[in-house]
């Protein structure tokens, strides 16, 4: 397992919007904007099953994580990983990503039917600027 | 080939800062930020030869360009495709990304020798927000 280093922590501590590719069923990654949350040395994604992404990492569960800093665009942050899924009981971690982007939970607009949790455990991580 | 619409054009059109996904020899995709141009539907990088991006994009020509609205971090646009690539005579294509940039070529500090064009022709283009 590999760490983050602290000198670039604070890109995902953020809140900062990454990009979680996965490898898609036509050979070519696929990507999108996702909020996640810092868990240790792990990143957690909440996202419903029936998304592409999901499916994508299921069958092939590795995963990269990116995150270019806002203010600074030479600054970024690879980590790339092992992707599995969790349940996400009460959806407590659904809320927390939420809140710590600044929304509500309550009200936030997103689907809560088959929600459960991606961790991405790293085992590369590249720190750049 | 797919064709980049016109409501997110803007964000191939920038300069704005992407991020290019290949697959790595891990399995895992490997991200970086990246500059480019748009060249009518395809888009074009420059990069030199002894970097993995370059590597990748040999063994397994499937790659993709992502790119976040910095104004509007919902609104996305995603270009997955095929690589081929291509010589830079005179480093002309180099230069006009770097210029693309607000930056002068010839003072521009990056590696000149074993320059190429990596062009990304999408086959699937996904504009989200």
């Amino acid at each position: 397992m590999a760490s983050i280093p602290e000198s670039h922590r604070d890109l995902v501590v953020g809140p900062n919007v990454g990009s979680l590719s996965t490898l898609g069923g036509d050979g070519a990654p696929q990507v999108t904007a996702v909020w996640f949350l810092v868990d240790g040395d792990t990143l957690l994604f909440s996202l419903t099953t029936d998304r592409q992404k999901y499916r994508n990492a299921v069958r092939h569960p590795r995963v990269t994580l990116f995150v270019i800093d806002p203010n600074n665009s030479f600054r970024t942050l690879e980590i790339r990983g092992d992707a599995s899924i969790e349940e996400d009981p009460g959806l407590v971690v659904f809320g927390r990503i939420v809140e710590g982007y600044g929304q509500d939970p309550v009200g936030f607009p997103a689907p809560r039917d088959n929600r459960v949790v991606l961790r991405l455990t790293p085992s590369r991580v590249v720190a750049v600027g």
